[in-house]
């Protein structure tokens, strides 16, 4: 196999086969094919795209690259969820218990926040003891134990992926859509699932903005999962604005413990509570929907769920206790009230600005090797559509001293805009599903 | 400069700027920039192109990146030729002697063969003894002495893009005319040329086939060459046949001869006297056409041009001998006849099928690390057009061995077609100049 001739006929349009993808796929595994080939080959896959052959040849090398989750004779459904990635989106943490406590089993495996968006796995290391560096079979274990685990992605599972992804994300070829959703269905596909729910985020903040190739990432997941046996279900959710109002790895625990004793802001549990109940559905714990919510609020009410956060913190060496006494969670130097600047209508909180004043605040990454403050950013109590007044505290700024609360400061008077009108995009605006495309309203 | 940002930037059609170009390149060259992130971002340039103002920084940025020959003083002109690479072509080893003779010095650096083209280094070095790894001070010595050198590409000069070139050839990122008009016009820039005449081949086995991207390279290349004082003259020339009647190395060479005796092939003669006449009026040795003609044929009728060729060879280190007796050079071990398998006319001679036999029969390089047979190769003397009885004898076969006679006759049935017509190229069908196109006819 000539590695310059596949990308050749790549890059003019054509095809490779199933079997050149998959010996491809191992021979870079095998350290045979040098990152300057795989590159300029994925850059071509970016303008090119990928046949539905070629895609699925990509995953199942992927997937096949590493070790898998088994749960045999487990006698509960094992689902799980994945987002997109967003700011504020602490949308895992409260799920995970939520629905584990409603007896389905969840081994959910996260990433890093990196770029604007934050990630699961760096505000669970804002709660003091949490480990989320589990083995698989400590996975296993916890999960027929508890029901649930958390965890940063390993290199048991899918190593070609990870190589593949460090690859793009330093040459420019992270924005196609079916390396995209070959890397995220191969990572979901190893967990050995009953069935899927996928979160995947439209608007200025999310990596993919354009509502189009949103719905294309969606049907193209969709397609990697229910030829394998997965059943898998696709939300469209709004990423133009911050979901929830905390912003900051420590504030969004904070948030989550809110979220579990039902007491979450509106947006934030209205994207919970609709994927929760797909989940529930398809895990089969609920017939339909309208029982799956009156089981998630059944189990929001009973304090079940915020117990599951709290028995699931204890079992990864996590300090429990921040469930009742979320001042044990790292706390800001500094804090400062945020007033609206002008009266008006919220017209924007530009997701991508909140997200990088964040990693400025030395809340988020520039590099994976940087070490991060869980304690700083932001809680935002205006959304887009809400009348302000000037003067009027919107917002409060979390920092680690009176420099970072003026970083803060000018970083919300350029992401809050205040103007006449607002037209933010729906908040749940498609439900995706093999059988099509739900427009909601 | 985070060169994966300048990587998304061009992927997504945008520009990089003179001083972006300029330190990537010099940073590649230094070694800090890593060949994944250059193929994914030559990738993207092959999709998207380049800008002009991108293309003049690239090209300087290769020719500042090494050393440049020097002819301060020299009393005469200095012009060179350069092709985009053919079969049969050795219309290099004609000129240089010949425009020499005629008082125009060339300094001509020249590349080996690779797929299926030959190269005229690999050509020179079937002489016995020449040398072609001269250094620039030898070259500017051996020019003002005798008025001629020809050499092997030497990393003095555009080590840059010697570099790129490596990682291009690896990654199927060649068949890019900024690319290639960037490589070519830098390595001829710092020759340090009064005017350069450039043979760009067109038809089947030509790098780009296609006549409209073969005038588009030509235009970039005269493009960067006047804007650089380098007055730069194209003729587009078919490549859907081989040039010549002599295919392989050591019969190349023998062809030579025959050409600078004024007895070479009308097709190879008329190539070559082109190209020649149009170097002569660039250095302004011939007033104008006609008198470029007269004095080529006064020049090879008095054999002055042939003893240059001699004088070459000895200057160089070869045996000298060679052009009064060809059977000192390399002899291949069996020769056989190819005769016409049908009645009809000759259609085809495929220079792609007949290139690739020659790399067959060992007379061609499949990777840089290959040693050549220089002896083995074809004699075709049937062109499209020619009308042919089965079992004439239309071609010879020159081999190792009986095994390879086997592989060149199998080879030849599939390269000749005979059918009912022909319908070839125009064997010289554009001069491009700064002042446009003309269509020869």
């Amino acid at each position: 196999m000539l590695i310059a001739s596949l990308i050749e006929r790549k890059r003019d349009g054509g095809r490779l086969s199933p079997a050149e993808w998959t010996e491809l796929i191992a021979r870079y595994t095998a350290g045979d094919v040098p990152d300057y080939q795989m590159s300029a080959l994925l850059m071509a896959v970016l303008f090119r795209g990928l046949h539905s052959t070629e895609l699925d040849a990509l995953a199942d090398s992927l997937l096949r690259s590493g070790d898998n989750l088994h749960f045999d004779g487990l006698a509960s459904p094992v689902v799980d969820k994945h987002s997109t990635g967003g700011v504020g989106d602490k949308t895992s943490l409260i799920l995970v218990p939520l629905v584990a406590a409603c007896g389905v089993a969840i081994p959910m495996m996260s990433g890093r926040g990196l770029g604007h968006t934050g990630g699961t796995v760096d505000k669970l290391e804002a709660i003091p003891g949490f480990r989320t560096d589990l083995s698989l079979r400590d996975v296993e274990r916890q999960v027929r134990e508890l029901g649930c685990a958390m965890l940063r992605q390993t290199p048991e599972i899918c190593p070609a992926d990870g190589r593949l992804y460090a690859l793009r994300d330093v040459t420019a070829t992270v924005e196609s859509i079916p390396l995209i959703a070959a890397s995220i269905m191969s990572k979901k596909l190893a967990e050995g699932l009953t069935g899927l729910v996928l979160d995947v985020k439209t608007g200025s903040g999310a990596f993919l903005p354009e509502m189009d190739r949103a719905l294309e990432l969606a049907k193209t997941m969709i397609g990697l999962g229910e030829s394998r046996g997965c059943p898998t279900v696709v939300l469209l959710t709004a990423m133009d604005r911050p979901l929830g109002r905390a912003l900051g790895n420590a504030l969004e625990v904070e948030e989550t413990i809110l979220a579990l004793e039902g007491k979450g802001p509106p947006d934030l549990m209205e994207v919970t509570l609709a994927l929760a109940d797909e989940m529930l559905v398809l895990a089969r714990v609920a017939p339909d929907h309208a029982a799956a919510r009156r089981l998630l609020e059944k189990t929001l009410a009973s304090g079940a769920a915020l117990d599951m956060f709290g028995r699931l913190i204890e079992a990864q060496g996590g300090d429990r206790r921040i469930v009742d006494d979320p001042s044990l969670l790292p706390q800001a130097g500094a804090v400062e009230v945020y007033r609206a600047p002008a009266t008006g209508t919220v017209s924007q909180v530009e997701p991508r600005q909140v997200g990088r004043a964040i990693t400025e605040l030395g809340g988020g990454r520039r590099t994976l090797e940087d070490v991060i403050d869980p304690s700083v950013g932001f809680v935002i109590t205006a959304k887009p559509g809400d009348r302000v007044t000037a003067g009027e505290p919107i917002a409060s700024i979390f920092a680690r001293d009176k420099a970072g609360i003026e970083t803060g400061t000018r970083a919300l008077g350029q992401a809050i805009v205040i103007g006449e009108a607002a037209d933010p995009l729906r908040l749940i605006s498609h439900r995706v599903t093999s059988r099509g495309v739900e427009v909601l309203s």
